[in-house]
C-alpha cells in the first residue's frame, strides 16, 4: 500500500549502508561517482548516471534475488510510460501546473518508447504491489523531466510522488500497467503470430485437399481422409485459439484499477479522475480500455489474468499436439511415418544426408511446457490475495506477459521456419494408403463382410496386399477390385 | 477406432476366461448366475442380471484399476441416453426399422433418466477414446430394447452395432456426449450454484454498505472502506465467474463432434446426418448444440474442455480468495481479526463456547484446490492427441465433471450454511476502525504532513489512540480531532 | 480443533433440522426408521440401520458437495481402525477400564478390515481438518463396541470421545491416519505394481538383446541400437520410480502426529503417549512409523505428502514416456512404425483384422495425466496452511491415495495385459534397419567422408538402397560393402 | 542429433541470406564489421567481434523467440566450460593432440569462468536436444583456443567438432551440462541460502522459547504453545527442506549421460571414456559426478530433474506456508494479530508510520509459486520424450536453474532482511493469551465441565474476561482463578 501523494518527510538515518550500496549498485552502472539521493528513510547513495532514485537502490539492495536475467519485464516499464503520461494530463485538467505535467509527460513518453529501459533495473521478486517499479518509474520520469526544465537530478523540481504519481497509489497503477502491457502485448505479438501461423495452415490445407491419405486413430491405421482434412483440423484449432483468447480481452480491458488508489475506495482522487485516465489510455494505446466498474476487485484479484492465462494454456494444449503431429508425420526419412517433408533449417547431423530434425516444433513444444507452468503460477499467484489487495502482482504479470510473448514469437517462428514450407511427400502416402488393409471395407457390399475378412486376414498374416490376397483366394476380379477399392470414395458421407 | 456398423463376425475363441470372468464379476453382482454374451473375440460370460454384454465385460476384466469408486461419471452415462435416443429418431429418418428404432429410443431414456446406472460398471481408465463405455451403452440399450419387444438378453434381436450404434463411431459419440453432459452440468449445476452465492454476496454487500471498517493491503492497516465495498469486491468475482464460464459455451455447444465417425470424414453416414442429430440433441436437451464446423478437430482435440477448465480454474482462484477472506476476517473470537461472525453449523469444539470452526471455506478452498490440479490433468490430457483422434478422452471428461459438479456443489453449500448467515461484529469493526493510526491522514490539511506524522508516531510508539497523542502534542483540540477524524468521508473521491 | 476428551455437554436445540435430515439421509440407507443421536449441539435423526452418530449425520446434511463418488477414500477409513485400535491398546496402560478398551479394539479391528465401510458416509469435502471423519470413526466405533458389550447404539455406553478418542484431537488423528493409509497404499498397491512391471520390462530388455534395430532421435531415424537397449532404458525408468517412492518413504514413517493434540504440544497426553502409539501402529502394520520429531510441523503442514506426491508425479512422467514409446512402436500395422506386436486383448475395430489398439497405453497415460494434476492439487493444499493446522487434508489425502491406487493398479494391468506379451517384429526391424541411410556411417574409413555422403545422398535422392547407390557410383564392390555395413558392429563403443 | 566427430562437408549455398544476417547481429554485436563462418549448409556472415560460428549464427536467425531475456542460463554456459575442458583433457588420453588439447583447456577454463558469456547468444527457444549450444560451445572454444594458438577465428585450427566436441554428440552433452549445472547449483546457492534459514529460524526458536501464546487452528483461537514452539515448526520445514533436496541429488550425480553419444550406445566413443569423464567432472566440480549405469535412460528421459523439481516444489510449498504465517502474525500494527514485528527495510507508506510491508514475505511466496509452475514445465517436458532422445532438455534446464536460484537466493534474501529481525511483541502476545477463552479448560479439574464451560460462555456473551466472568458467577476465588489458569501449564504433555 502506498499513497504518495503527501510524502515529502525526510528522516535523517544513518548511512552506514553506503559501502554497500557501492558494491552493488556497481553491478549495474559503468559509473563509479555517485549522487545522493533521499526518501522517508533517508540519503542513499545511487550511480551518477542513473535517473533512478532512492527507493530504486533500496530495492536493488533489499532484493538480491535472481539477478539481471529476472527484471521486470519491458512491457511493464513501457506501459508506465504510458500510463504516467496519461496520468500528467488528466492531472493538468485537476490543476497539476503545466509546465510540469508537459515535462512529465515527454519524459514518460521516453519511457513509452523504451528509451530508458536501463534506469529499471528492478527484479520481478521485490514487493508484491509492485510498489518499487512505480517508484521505479515516478524517480525515473521526475528526475528526467527535471531535467527537461533545466533541473538537476535528486534535486526534485519535479518530485516523484506529487507530481509523477499524484492521485494515485501503486495498488492502482501497477493493476492498470499489468492490463495496459498484456493488451498491448496479446495484440502486438500474440494475435498476429497466430493470424500467420493460422493462414499458412489454411493455405497449406487448401494445397493438400487432394491428397487422400491413411487415417491414424490410437496411433493405428484407420480409415482414409485427405491430407488437407487432416491440416484443417490444425487451422480450426489455430482458428478457435484466436476466438479462445479475444473472448478473454473484455475482463482485460474493462477493469482498469485506476483511480481507486490504495484501497479501492478513490480516496485522494477526484470523482472522474477514473474514467478520465481510462479513456486517455484508451486513445494512447488504440485500445478500447475503460475503468473498472468494481476497484476493489480490480485490487484485490486479478482473475482476469488468471482467466487469460487459462486461454493462453489452452492455446498451449493446441500447439502441443499440431507440433507433435507435424513432427511425427514428419518422422524419417526411411524409419518412420514420412507422409511430410519439413524445411530443412540447419545441419541436423554432419553424418547422415536427409536428417531433418523438427528443431521449430521443438521450440514451440517447449514454449507450451512453459505456457502450462506458467499458468499454474499465476494460478496459485491469483489465489492468494488477502483482503483489499492480492501482492503477486509482478510474477502473475511476469509469467502471462513471457506467456504472450513465447507463444506469438514461436507461433511466427514455426510458421515461418516451418509450416510454411512443408511438402506433402506424396509417393510416401500413397504407398502408405494402398499398403493399408483398411480398403477392404469398400468390398463388402459387393463379396460380403465375411469374405472381405478372409481378404484381410491373409494379407495381414501373409504380408501380401489386399489386391494379391483377394486374388489368391479368387473372390474376384483384378478389375473389380481395382473399380472397387478407391480410397477417394471413403473420405465424406455418402449421398 | 471403432466403427460397429458391419460387426457380426462371432470367432471362436477358447472359453479360458470364465473363471477369472467369475471372480471378477462377483464383484459386480448380487447375482451368481451368468449368461453367454458374444462379440468377435468369441463368447464371454456376464452376469444374468446385468444388461451390459461382450464387450463391456471384457473391459472390466482388463481394466482392473481403481475400483467403482472410478467409475465413468454419471453425467457421461446419462448423455449416452441422450445421445442414443437421438441416434435412433434420426436413423429412423434414413430408414432404421421404426419398431427396434421406439424401443431403442425407450430403452435410451431410461438410460437418459439414471434408472440403468447399475448396468455401467466401467472405469474411466480404460481405452482412450471411451470406446468401451459407447459398447456398454450400445449392449445396455441393445439388450433392454431386445427385452422391450418381448426378446431375451444376449439374442442381439436389438443389435449393439448394427442398431443402437448406427451411423456412428466410438469416435464421434464420445466426444459428443462430453459436450452434452458438459454441458448440461454447467447449466443445471455451476451456474445456478454461482447465481445463488452471487445473489446473496450482493445482498450482503448492500446489508452492509453502511459500516465503515478498517482496509487491509500487504495484511496491514490501510486506509478505510465499508464492510459493503470489501463485500462489492467478492460479488463482482463471483459475477465475472459466471460471465467466464458462459463465454466458454459457445465453444462447449457448437462444436458437436456427431457424425464424423471414426477419422472425421463421416465416412458410413449420410449427408445431413450431422446436422440432423445436433438438432435433436438440442432439442433433448433445450441447449442449443450445434454440429461442429470440423469434425477433424472435434475428434482429435478437446481444446473446448481445456479452455472451459481454464474458466473453471479461474473461479477456483477467485472463490479461494474469498473463502480466505471470510474465514481470516472471522477470525477470532478473541484473537483473531473478528470482524465477521460465522454462522455455527456443528460442534467446533468440545472445549471452547464460541469456537466456530469456518468449515464451509475449509471445504470450498479444498474444492478449490482440486479443481485446479484437474485443470493441470485436462490440459495435459488434451495436449495429448495423436494424429485424427485424442486418447484422453474418459480423463478430461471425468476431470471436468468433477471440477464442475464440486464447484456448483460447494458454492451452494458456501452459500447456504455460511455466506447467508454472516453477521458484522459491528463493535469489533468500529474499535479496530477507531484505533487505527491511518486516519491520521485526515489531519495532513489542518495541521500540516509534519505534526500529523508527530501525532501518528506517538500514539504508535506510545501504544495510545490518536486522539491521546494529539491533545498529549497540543496541536489541536478534542472538538477539531473529532470532526476531522471522520473514517466515513474517506471511503471515497470528493467531489 | 477439536479435543474431544472432555466433551460430555448436552445442549438442547429445537430439532426443526429433522424433516431435512430424513430427506437427506433416505439416500444413505435403505432403512425408513430412526433413531435419535445428540452431541453438543442438541438432537438429531440418524437412521436405525447405522452406527454413525450425531456428528456424523452432520456433517452429511452440511456439506452435500458431490455425492457418494466423493466419500473419504477407503484406506483412511480402514487407517481409523487401525489407529483407534492402537489407541485403545496404549490408553488402557493409562487407565482405560480393560472391559471398554477390549470391546474398542474389537470394533476398531473390524473398521480396519473393511467391514462398517458402509457406515463411513462423508465426503472428502467436509471441514478441512478431517474431524468429521474422526468423528466419525469414534461414533461408529463406539456404538459397535456399545453392541458388543450389549448396549444400545446413541446410549454412548461406549463413548465418542471419552473412550474412543482419548488423548487424541481430530489435529494429530487425522494427519497420522494419512501416514498411515500411504505408507499401506504405498507398500501394498503401488510399489509390487511398479515391480512386477520392473521385472517383466527387464525380461524383455534380455529377449530382445540381439535384436538391432534403428534408432530414433528428434523423432528422425538415428544410429542404431538393440531393442533390448531400448527396453533397457524403460527398465531402468521403472527401477528409479521405485527407488524414488522408497527415498521417500523415511519423511512418511518417521512423522507420525499422534501425542500433539489440537496443536501440537500434547496437551491432555501423557508423556510418552505419543512414542507408544507409534510404536503400537508399526506393530499392528508392520511398518516402520515413529513418532514425529516436532509434532508442530506434523499438524501444521503435509511437506511429506507434496514430497511423496512429487515422486509420484516423476513416475507418471516416466510411464508417459514409456507407455508413449510402445504405442509409437506399435503403431501400424502397415502405415506405422510396426516394430513392437502389441498383445490383442479386445475388439480394436469390427472392421479391420489386425487392428490393435495399444488401450492399456492409454489407460495408463490418462492415470499419468490425473497423478500430474493431483499433485498440483495436493500441492495447492499444502502451501495453503494457516498455523498451527493445515487444513487441506482430506483433499491431501485423497489426490495421494488416487494416484498411489491408480499408478498401481495401472501398472500391474500395463504389465499383465500388455508389456507380458509384446513381442518383436523382427521383419519389420530388420527391414527399417537395413533402409537406414544411417549406416552409411560404416563407410568412412574405408572410402571417406565424401563419397560415403555421396552414396548417401544418391540413396536419398534415388530412393535406393545404400548398397544399390555404392554400386552404381561403383565406390565399392559388393562384398566390401556387405562386410563393411554391419550394424551390429554399431552398438557400442569400441575397444 | 548430432555427431559431429566426421564433420568436414563443406557445401557451398547461396549467400542470400547475408543481409537478413546483418539485421538480425546488429542487435547482439556493437561492431559493424563480420567475417565469414561455415558449416555443411555453407557460409554465414558473424560478427567480427564474436567468438561464436556459423551454427550458433544460423540459431539466431531460425529462433527469434524471446528476446535476449530468454537466453540459456549462465549455469549451463559455464558447465559447457567445464565439460569441454574436461573432455580435452580425457581426450588427450585417447590421442588428442595435446598443443590442441591444452588450448582447448585453456579456453575452456574461460567459458567456465564466465568470461566469454557474451559470446553464447543462444535463447533456450531452440533445438530440443540442445544441439546449437553444445555448438555454440565448440565453435567459441574453437576460436578462442584457435586464438590461443595464434591462428585466426573461423579458420577451425582448431576444428569445433572434430576437436572439441570429440567423442561428444550433444545427445550427450547437453544432458551432461544439465547434470553438471544443477548439480553446482544447489549445492553453491540452494543449500546454503536454505542452511542459512534454518539456522536463524532455529535461533529465534530457541530465543522465543519461553514466550506462551495462543495457538490457531482453522484460523480460530486454541490452546496456547510457545512462540518458540511455533517457530520450531518452520525449523523443521526448512530442515526437512535440505534433507529432501539432499535425498534427490544421487539421481542427479550418478546419471552423466557422457558417453552416450548421439542414442545411449556410446557409437564412436572408446570403452571406459564415460567413466573417465564422468571422474574428471567429479575432480573439476568436487562433486561425486559417476556415469550413469544406463545412458539410454539418461538420454531419452530427465526424471531425476523432474523429481528433484519435486523436492523443490515442496520446498515452495513449506516456504510459502511460513512465509505466510509470518505476515499474518505480523499484520497490523493496530487491527491486526501483531504478534511479530517485523523488520522496515523500505518506506511502506507515505502517510503511516508503523506500517511495515512484508515485502520479503511477498517476494519469496511470489517465488515458490514460480516454482511450483516450472514443476509444471519440468514435469510436461519430462513426460513428452519420444524413442532415444528427450527433446525438451533446453525448457527443463531453465526451469529448474530458475527454481533452484530463486529458491536460494530469496531464502537468503527472507532471512537477512526479514527473519534475523523479527522481535516478538511480548505485550500483544501476552494480552490476546489472556484474553483467549481457550484458557478456561484450566478450571475444568477444579469446577467442572458444566460450570467452567458457563465461565466461557458468560465471557463470550458479555465480552469479558474469563476471570471476571468467573468471579461474577462465584465459582472460584480470584486467587484460586490465578493459580488455575496458567497457560505456562498448557503446552505440554502432562507426568
Amino acid at each position: 500500500m502506498a499513497l504518495y501523494v503527501l510524502s515529502r518527510r525526510l528522516s535523517t538515518r544513518s548511512t552506514s549502508t553506503t559501502l554497500l550500496t557501492l558494491r552493488f549498485t556497481s553491478n549495474y552502472s559503468s559509473s563509479s561517482s555517485f549522487r545522493e539521493e533521499r526518501d522517508t528513510f533517508g540519503p542513499i547513495q545511487v550511480p551518477s548516471d542513473k535517473l533512478w532514485g532512492a527507493q530504486t537502490q533500496r530495492s536493488l539492495q533489499n532484493f538480491d534475488i535472481g539477478g539481471p536475467r529476472e527484471r521486470m519485464p519491458e512491457p511493464i516499464v513501457r506501459a508506465f510510460g504510458i500510463l504516467k503520461k496519461c496520468a500528467a494530463k488528466v492531472n493538468m485538467e485537476y490543476g497539476l501546473d503545466p509546465t510540469i505535467g508537459k515535462a512529465i509527460m515527454q519524459a514518460a513518453q521516453e519511457v513509452a518508447e523504451g528509451k530508458l529501459n536501463d534506469h529499471f533495473p528492478l527484479v520481478v521478486w521485490q514487493t508484491g504491489s509492485g510498489t518499487q517499479s512505480n517508484m521505479n518509474a515516478n524517480e525515473v520520469i521526475a528526475n528526467r523531466a527535471s531535467e527537461i526544465l533545466g533541473h538537476k537530478r535528486g534535486e526534485k523540481f519535479v518530485h516523484p510522488n506529487d507530481h509523477v504519481n499524484r492521485s494515485q497509489s501503486s495498488n492502482d497503477t501497477f493493476p492498470t500497467v499489468m492490463h495496459i502491457a498484456a493488451g498491448m502485448e496479446i495484440n502486438s505479438r500474440l494475435i498476429p503470430g497466430l493470424k500467420t501461423l493460422h493462414s499458412t495452415l489454411n493455405s497449406k490445407s487448401i494445397e493438400f485437399k487432394d491428397i487422400v491419405k491413411i487415417g491414424r486413430t490410437h496411433t493405428q491405421d484407420a480409415t482414409p481422409l485427405t491430407l488437407g482434412q487432416e491440416f484443417s483440423g490444425y487451422t480450426t484449432q489455430v482458428k478457435y485459439s484466436i476466438d479462445r483468447v479475444i473472448s478473454t480481452l473484455p475482463r482485460m480491458y474493462q477493469q482498469l484499477a485506476q483511480g481507486g488508489t490504495a484501497v479501492g475506495t478513490g480516496l485522494n482522487t477526484k470523482k472522474g479522475f477514473d474514467v478520465k485516465i481510462a479513456t486517455a489510455v484508451a486513445e494512447e494505446t488504440h485500445l478500447p480500455f475503460v475503468t473498472a466498474e468494481n476497484k476493489f476487485e480490480a485490487l484485490a484479484a486479478h482473475d482476469a489474468f488468471v482467466e487469460t492465462s487459462g486461454a493462453l494454456n489452452t492455446i498451449a494444449a493446441s500447439l502441443m499436439k499440431v507440433a507433435n503431429d507435424i513432427r511425427l508425420l514428419g518422422s524419417g526419412p526411411r524409419c518412420g511415418l514420412g507422409e511430410l517433408i519439413l524445411p530443412e533449417n540447419e545441419p541436423g547431423s554432419s553424418i547422415m544426408p536427409g536428417k531433418v530434425n523438427p528443431t521449430q516444433c521443438e521450440a514451440l513444444t517447449m514454449v507450451c511446457a512453459q505456457v502450462m507452468g506458467n499458468n499454474v503460477a499465476i494460478t496459485v499467484g491469483g489465489s492468494n490475495g488477502h483482503f483489499e489487495l492480492n501482492v503477486f502482482k509482478p510474477v502473475i504479470a511476469s509469467c502471462l506477459l513471457q506467456s504472450v510473448r513465447l507463444l506469438g514469437d514461436s507461433a511466427a517462428s514455426f510458421e515461418k521456419n516451418c509450416v510454411r514450407g512443408i511438402q506433402a511427400n506424396r509417393d510416401r502416402i500413397s504407398k502408405l494408403l494402398h499398403e493399408s488393409l483398411m480398403l477392404v471395407t469398400s468390398l463388402n457390399p459387393k463379396i460380403g463382410y465375411d469374405k472381405a475378412a478372409a481378404v484381410a486376414k491373409t494379407a495381414h498374416k501373409e504380408g501380401t496386399t489386399l489386391k494379391e490376397a483377394a486374388l489368391k483366394l479368387g473372390v474376384l476380379s483384378s478389375e473389380d477390385f481395382d473399380s472397387l477399392v478407391v480410397p477417394e470414395k471413403m473420405i465424406g458421407p455418402t449421398d
